[in-house]
């Protein structure tokens, strides 16, 4: 058995396989694939890296085949990005989905996991989201993960593939650079500190935002390899953890200091602002911790791990 | 200013076309397109028909010109269709809509109006369904109408077109014959009986629909041609009438006897069954009825106005 993780070169996607090469799951490739070639994170002779641009014509089509078991498909344009080219994202967030999903229904039973997001929300929403609160996206982005999900639960429903499109609380904290996505700065006002360096904070500290730890969300997906699949509704929150932006800011003066505090600066960003306050800070997550997925004790203990395990790495 | 009916050879396209050249909204050519050449309805030189694949490369990007001010996009693959072959479903009930709102991003402010569904809704739904409620189709077509409404909310958002997607609640009575939609029963069973046929109702009596008669619809497509842009959220549902299948029959007998409600018979369809029940039965049309959409006053005035102007008109 083959499992795929398209964006496999990207820091969900080599968590991910360092992961699955450590778990118990049984498989025989895992196939990374990427548009530049991904790290090879591991000697194992289960890995192998494949460099290639997913939307040229027939790409998708040979990377599925009869071995393949699992798909992964984390490769997106990010929020920011796809916000600034609509025809990309569109392109590669909805068509590249749609042609991956053609292709594994050439073979079905295929267990298709989707990373969708919290961008599928927007508005007014309720103080606590559920399953039953409506996808109102105010991005292009999470229009184009609304529309995959639409996809993804057709395909499951006419027994194409065997789909699960999971909505990823933001990631914090996020080791490595910033990037374009709209979120990026939650991990950066705790990272960037850490390490000595001065962050923004363009959101007010009362903002509040769901989150997870990066090893929280590379366990769930692992679970989502071998899930017995749960029903119509393929769509899920997963778990995640409530907090403001002033609580982060006051668990990383605890953790490390008022001269770590006084890193971050105000400086309030109407667009970034906007985008994030329309995304949900609370869901009900009793469907997806009765399925097995879980969520981080406290904001204390992702910082902790985020020094002891990530920055420990670091080069 | 130019209007343009998409699906124009089709029933509601007729009417609306027909409804259009009589109103008082300032228009110099109204075209009707569809896949048949549509049929005349007037001698107005105002009315321009075309027959036309829009599906064909190319002719979605004449169709729309600088002239263009509104589009009702009304052609579609109908439900029971969309499910039996799912890749015409998805290309013409989204791909098209998606080549139609490009076509109109090269010339900003057109208005164009998407006739969506109830279809987009499904599983199990709170007794009264809101503008809040997660829309979950159980449907290919439902999910089409969905990702539709997601384009459409979004090329409005970035400012490419003035769209409104109108979720058309079941239109009863409809004249002429059934067709393959799952709701085709529902005008069916007062549609035939009314007229000394049989009929089959494939459904429990005690299943709830939430419906509009054809004049109502039209009156609310002739209103969406004009209303100022209603904010962020263009996906509205039209407002309608609440009634069981058992007091539509029960209107029927009252209307015509015992003998015209004895022309239908009940033969469970679980699969039709299935596919109605997941609709909603009542909706909250606060915002709808606001913004200067209409509603019928009760089903016994429905059924008087088939019998006054439809089967009146009647060859």
């Amino acid at each position: 058995m083959q499992i795929i993780i398209t964006g496999g070169g990207g820091f969900l996607g080599q968590k991910l396989a360092s992961a699955l090469l450590q778990a118990s799951i049984p498989f025989d490739e895992l196939l990374l694939v990427d548009l530049k070639m991904p790290p090879r994170l591991s000697d194992s002779p289960r890995l192998r890296c494949l460099e290639a641009d997913l939307t040229r014509p027939g790409v998708v089509e040979d990377l599925i085949s009869d071995r393949t078991g699992v798909v992964y498909h984390l490769a997106a344009i990010v929020s920011s990005h796809a916000e600034e080219d609509f025809d990309l994202g569109w392109q590669v967030n909805l068509d590249l989905t749609r042609q991956l999903l053609e292709a594994c229904r050439r073979r079905p039973g295929i267990r298709f996991v989707f990373s969708s997001s919290l961008a599928v929300y927007g508005g007014t929403l309720p103080g606590t989201v559920t399953d039953a609160t409506a996808l109102t996206p105010r991005s292009s982005y999470g229009a184009q993960k609304a529309a995959c999900e639409l996809l993804v639960n057709d395909y499951t429903r006419k027994g194409y593939v065997d789909g699960l499109a999971l909505r990823l609380p933001t990631i914090c904290v996020r080791p490595g650079k910033p990037n374009r996505a709209a979120s990026s700065f939650v991990s950066s006002i705790v990272r960037e500190p850490l390490q000595g360096d001065t962050a923004v904070c363009p959101v007010p500290e009362s903002l509040r935002l769901w989150i997870s730890s990066p090893a929280t969300v590379i366990a769930n997906l692992l679970r989502a390899a071998t899930l017995p699949a749960p029903g119509d509704a393929r769509s899920l929150n997963l778990p995640g953890l409530s907090v403001t932006v002033g609580e982060m800011l006051e668990t990383l003066r605890a953790v490390a200091g008022d001269e770590a505090r006084a890193r971050v600066s105000q400086q309030h960003d109407e667009a970034i602002s906007a985008i994030v306050a329309s995304w949900p800070g609370r869901i009900d997550n009793q469907r997806a911790l009765a399925l097995g997925f879980q969520a981080d004790d406290s904001f204390r203990a992702i910082v902790d791990r985020f020094l002891t395990e990530d920055l420990a790495e670091a080069p």
